[in-house]
């Protein structure tokens, strides 16, 4: 791309947030790192910088809840996706030997992208933390003796490190996806993509009747997840992907329908989808 | 109940789940804790304890996916539910002042049921632990300064510790609802309830499909969860509840035609539900 975006993630410098954020815009794109999910929500919102990537899925452990959640709330929507194949490696200071590890540091997510190796390891204290990136980062600056960190081969680098094991995840097929979200509608090519999220009323078969709406128009469902309606005990937030852009009459048809089942509902964007 | 009980729970003594196990099988119920879930399904695979008691989802901060997670696994059903009102307390060592605080633990899941408490102090670090009553014992057991835990009533009054400040989560109305799974049958009564996992094949609308062989015969569905099918990219486990039980011949017909739409299925249990 030639235009040269400013983008904010959570985590530190050479997070898979930042990689993927790069191969989506380009080497050149200037990425802030901030410490949490909430921050870069907010940052968007003020259009300081314009654009914001999250983790949303990872093929192993699953949903990112807490950005399912934040894309409810006002300001916010979703320009674009990017998947990455995520590599965890296990990196250490220089001297250090696997025999030696007492801690390895890293994100929650990342540990359960490693169970087999915690299976296997149990006289290692596997310790979750904020980042893949920030565990090497705390390694190095704090000196930590006996200690490792789950993470990118790029923060390895960084921060002076070495790799110690390579290619420590369960799977080698292991993604995450990733949206681009701003407060602005960008564009980024054509888009076939939508997400959405809404809560049914109380009618029979609520759930039967707000996917059908997709199905009676030939529209194909990539994706549902549901979330707890906070505050109101045993109701549900769904979130659906679904093939197509609501610039399509077929879609505002299927949305139009959906209004007579749901309680609340908000289109959080059309995008291109990721390939 | 008459008959004594033997069960596992993850936590510590005055968990939410082992307050949850009295009172689904009485006070004199023996609890044995556990460090993981892990564990607790381990033991009861083995049959010792018989029966064990895991958190499934919490109306606040939504479902534990590890649990969903070892559901799939042989050798275990689901026997009974329970749902607890959580009520959270901050508590902390009895000299210490609110002003004084530096740390408060607790589990995760709970620390995200009192997100008004964190957003409204920036000044505390608030650590995520394995355990609620954990949080309590630690700071007990390691005398920790200027620090808190947020737990049940009944860690406070175990450990010697005082509730600083009363319900302190976001939600008064805040509850979590619990399976009792077991490696036997074991009835607790008429069941009422079944739960389900399956995965679709690759064929157009397999979800709707899925659902409706239980809309076509006025089967109600109560919960659906999504789960990443782990090493098969972009693949999903959905995790379904419905009314009825498997005794049933419209239930083991929405089953049989559900079988017609899956390449995998297992069924988690029939049970009575939680009023």
């Amino acid at each position: 791309m030639n235009q040269k975006y400013e983008i904010a993630f959570q985590g530190e410098h050479y997070a898979f947030s930042e990689i993927a954020a790069k191969n989506f815009l380009g080497e050149g794109t200037v990425c802030h790192p901030m410490p949490s999910f909430e921050d870069v929500f907010e940052a968007v919102r003020r259009g300081k910088p314009e654009l914001g990537i999250i983790p949303i899925e990872n093929t192993t452990s699953g949903s990112i809840h807490r950005n399912y959640d934040l894309l409810v709330e006002d300001g916010i929507q979703i320009v674009g996706e990017v998947n990455l194949r995520i590599s965890l490696h296990l990196i250490t200071p220089k001297d250090v030997q696997f025999e030696q590890l007492q801690k390895i540091y890293s994100h929650p997510a990342a540990l359960d992208q490693c169970r087999n190796l915690i299976r296997t390891n149990p006289q290692i204290e596997f310790v979750p933390s904020y980042d893949t990136a920030g565990s090497v980062k705390l390694i190095a600056e704090k000196n930590l003796k006996n200690t490792g960190a789950i993470a990118s081969e790029f923060a390895a680098q960084d921060y002076g490190m070495r790799i110690l094991k390579k290619e420590i995840g369960d799977f080698q097929e292991n993604y995450t996806r990733f949206l681009i979200i701003s407060s602005k509608k960008i564009s980024f090519g054509e888009p076939n993509k939508t997400s959405i999220v809404f809560s049914t009323r109380h009618i029979p078969g609520a759930l039967f009747k707000s996917i059908s709406v997709f199905f009676l128009r030939d529209i194909n469902l990539l994706k549902i997840e549901s979330r707890p309606l906070r505050g109101k005990p045993w109701q549900y937030l769904f979130y659906l992907d679904f093939s197509g852009n609501m610039e399509e009459k077929n879609c505002q048809n299927a949305i139009e329908h959906l209004k007579e089942i749901t309680e609340f509902i908000k289109i959080l964007g059309s995008y291109p989808a990721a390939k």
